[in-house]
């Protein structure tokens, strides 16, 4: 299981040259490191007379952010699983007429699956990069580049999961998923750097980064 | 020390309330993420007949991201180490005249130590998205979702580490190094626009993402 190695192992075993892990997994991992980050800028604002206003709104920011925590450190070990499948497939006879048939489709299904995956990740991180915009104004200010950090790692969990997707789309078969699949993902990227500017604006209006 | 810790471990104690690790940790791990990506994407091109033509210069790509590698791991645990130092420095007694001055001078000291090491990420961070613009083109394009999320991470890291120096800008004492240190961390910031922009319009014109 890879969210029991150690981060020397892990990132020894990314930099192998075996497909798994690969990018699909690194992305999700920005996603868990971002959401993380983002509970402890929670931690560092809660019970603090100066951000009483907000106690609300940071709870739930820290619950949202907690969940997505969970799922974004699954979905590193999904990913793999996911893409192992298409290595498996990619191997499968191909002499007879029905060996390639089945081959074919295998791969088209286990693709369907290796797009899920990165989906998946997409859709916390932009969720994560949303939650990261509106802890810059709420947020201890003290912990400005923690909350800043956690909105770029949500922003390249989002763009590595989308291209995941992307790179898997043109091996499934059903070719009106493969195009409700890349509107998604085209939705989820707009609105991806639409929220990274915002937040990078957001950041350096503070006036707390000198 | 935080290399040794598993995912899970890690990411639990990023999110905990301790000011560390914290962003410039994260930043940093995502730094040697990228470069094990673009290891593994080094290796899944060597040795193949057709990437020959890029065999040596893919060779030194891939010499280069692992020497990161280790830098960037490394700085994980420095950058803790770092800012436990800001937070001792801060905790020391402030009674007297003699213990002001002497805490003062310890913060400052302190704070500059705290800048130096997401200033190594975010160098060592627009190396690797150098490194990941030229691999687009001269690497296995199978693997074009893994540059392209090396890419995405380097990006991360190296605004993350960026924002990590800015915070703690405004806590050196000796104002023409902290000039210095704004001016070279700006320098960063643009370029990493610059190749960030760059790197995402090449990985599109390669028509492997659909």
């Amino acid at each position: 299981m890879l969210a029991k190695m150690s981060l020397e192992e892990f990132t020894a075993t990314l930099a192998s040259g075996a497909p798994t892990p690969g990018g699909g997994s690194a992305a999700a991992l920005a996603g868990a490191l971002s959401a993380s980050l983002l509970q402890m800028v929670c931690d560092l604002t809660l019970g603090r007379d100066k951000y009483r206003a907000h106690e609300e709104s940071v709870r739930q920011i820290r619950q949202k952010a907690e969940a997505l925590h969970r799922d974004l450190l699954a979905l590193v070990d999904k990913d793999a699983v996911a893409y192992d499948g298409v290595m498996a497939a990619i191997r499968m006879p191909k002499e007879t007429e029905s060996d390639k048939a089945a081959r074919k489709e295998a791969i088209g299904r286990a693709n369907l699956f290796a797009t899920e995956t990165p989906m998946a990740t997409a859709e916390g991180c932009v969720m994560l990069l949303g939650l990261a915009g509106e802890l810059v104004g709420k947020g201890n200010p003290n912990a400005l580049s923690d909350v800043g950090t956690a909105a770029m790692l949500a922003y390249a969990g989002l763009r590595g999961g989308a291209m995941n997707v992307r790179i898997n789309l043109g091996g499934i078969a059903d070719a009106e998923h493969a195009a409700r699949a890349r509107e998604r993902v085209q939705r989820i990227e707009v609105e991806g750097e639409k929220l990274r500017e915002e937040g990078l604006r957001a950041v350096f209006a503070t006036g707390s980064l000198q």
